[in-house]
């Protein structure tokens, strides 16, 4: 009938009402100089339909995001960042005051020790550049976490289920997205993923390949069932 | 007069009618594993704007792009390429039959020695990537040039027409456009360049920063007067 499907889709409009949601999208840069840096291919796409479906759930959402070219959703607040220090800083502003945390950026894991102002000139033979770990952020949001609901993401080409039970415990997350980047049109730069969602209870779902929307709107989907089933 | 006017924008639209240009834009990536690499932040938006000004002036156009998220203009044939060794075997393929080459993409000079097939897995600690210089394109350019004109670019903070004149003569250069990537709103990702524009001939003009359409529609202007210059 009209009134019940007006009421579902009353429903799914305040799944995530009075939520707070802090999501994290695209790549970092990691500068050796002026003009060179270390990053990788996450186009943002992810993160930016979770923000989106957030949104529209309801939430209220903050998306952190990596130097991408994308637009920011309506009605979400984005804060742009480039380093995976100043991702760090940003994530770690707001995730006190988050209920639902989705850490699906690609952070640089690396960066050179050393950066130079001005542009390095170049000289004939090989050289080496000398990296360092940045920080680990979601180990540490997995470390200080209180009443939030912490999601991860890892993108494998191999044994996904293994390293995702591996990450879920490690870093104290309530669930992971495991995308196989070795399927064809998933992960980076697609429209679609496929994917392994595990949570710490020991749920397990896999998802065919599916658009990156439809994706976000089944993660979050399973948030806010979590969310109630942890609030009763 | 209006008949003037007509033969003006007759002569324009004609003012490289017949010659091939060879145009490169972006810039490469070179990949340390599955998801990451090394690269810089050409926008490839020069590159873009000359394909589509030598179009409008008459060329038949060949524009050879790493990885940028452009539309190609419209009457250009476009090849596109990811790492500085897929560049390099495409400007060799159409150099030949090139009569203007602008060399205006942003090639890694450099690339890890080893890549790995898969994602490589981090461990504690700092680690170091081994680096290897990739083949100096323009420097072979150079070097095979027979009756092509070859223009080159280069992105400086600082002693932009001493490295110009350097370059110029030692990669056997008809002219060079130094961008001054120091000021405020030129060169990466914007869509204005301050330029030097200098010439084998002795030429030299300082433009100030405009749009990179205005920037490419100079260039080519001067490349075909120069062009009309060798033939008489």
């Amino acid at each position: 009938t009209i009134v019940s499907l007006l009421e579902q889709q009353y429903v799914q409009k305040s799944l995530l009402k009075g939520k707070k949601v802090l999501v994290t999208a695209g790549p970092t840069r990691e500068k050796i100089d002026l003009v060179r840096y270390f990053t990788n291919p996450s186009s943002g796409k992810m993160g930016f339909a979770l923000a989106r479906q957030a949104k529209a759930l309801g939430a209220e959402v903050t998306l952190i995001a990596g130097p991408v070219a994308l637009p920011t959703p309506q009605g979400v607040h984005r804060v742009d960042v480039t380093t995976a220090d100043e991702m760090y800083e940003q994530v770690l502003t707001y995730y006190k005051g988050s209920d639902v945390v989705i850490k699906s950026a690609a952070v640089a894991d690396y960066r050179p020790k050393q950066v130079f102002d001005k542009k390095m000139k170049k000289s004939p033979g090989d050289y080496t550049v000398e990296m360092e770990r940045t920080r680990d952020i979601l180990q540490e949001l997995g470390d200080k976490k209180e009443h939030q609901y912490l999601i991860g993401f890892a993108a494998e080409t191999n044994d996904l289920e293994h390293y995702g039970e591996q990450k879920l415990a490690r870093k104290n997350l309530d669930a992971i997205v495991m995308n196989n980047i070795s399927e064809q049109g998933s992960g980076f730069n697609y429209d679609t993923n496929a994917s392994i969602y595990l949570t710490k209870h020991g749920k397990r779902i896999q998802w065919p390949l599916m658009s990156k929307d439809d994706l976000a709107a089944n993660i979050l989907q399973q948030t806010s069932t979590e969310l109630i089933g942890e609030d009763s």
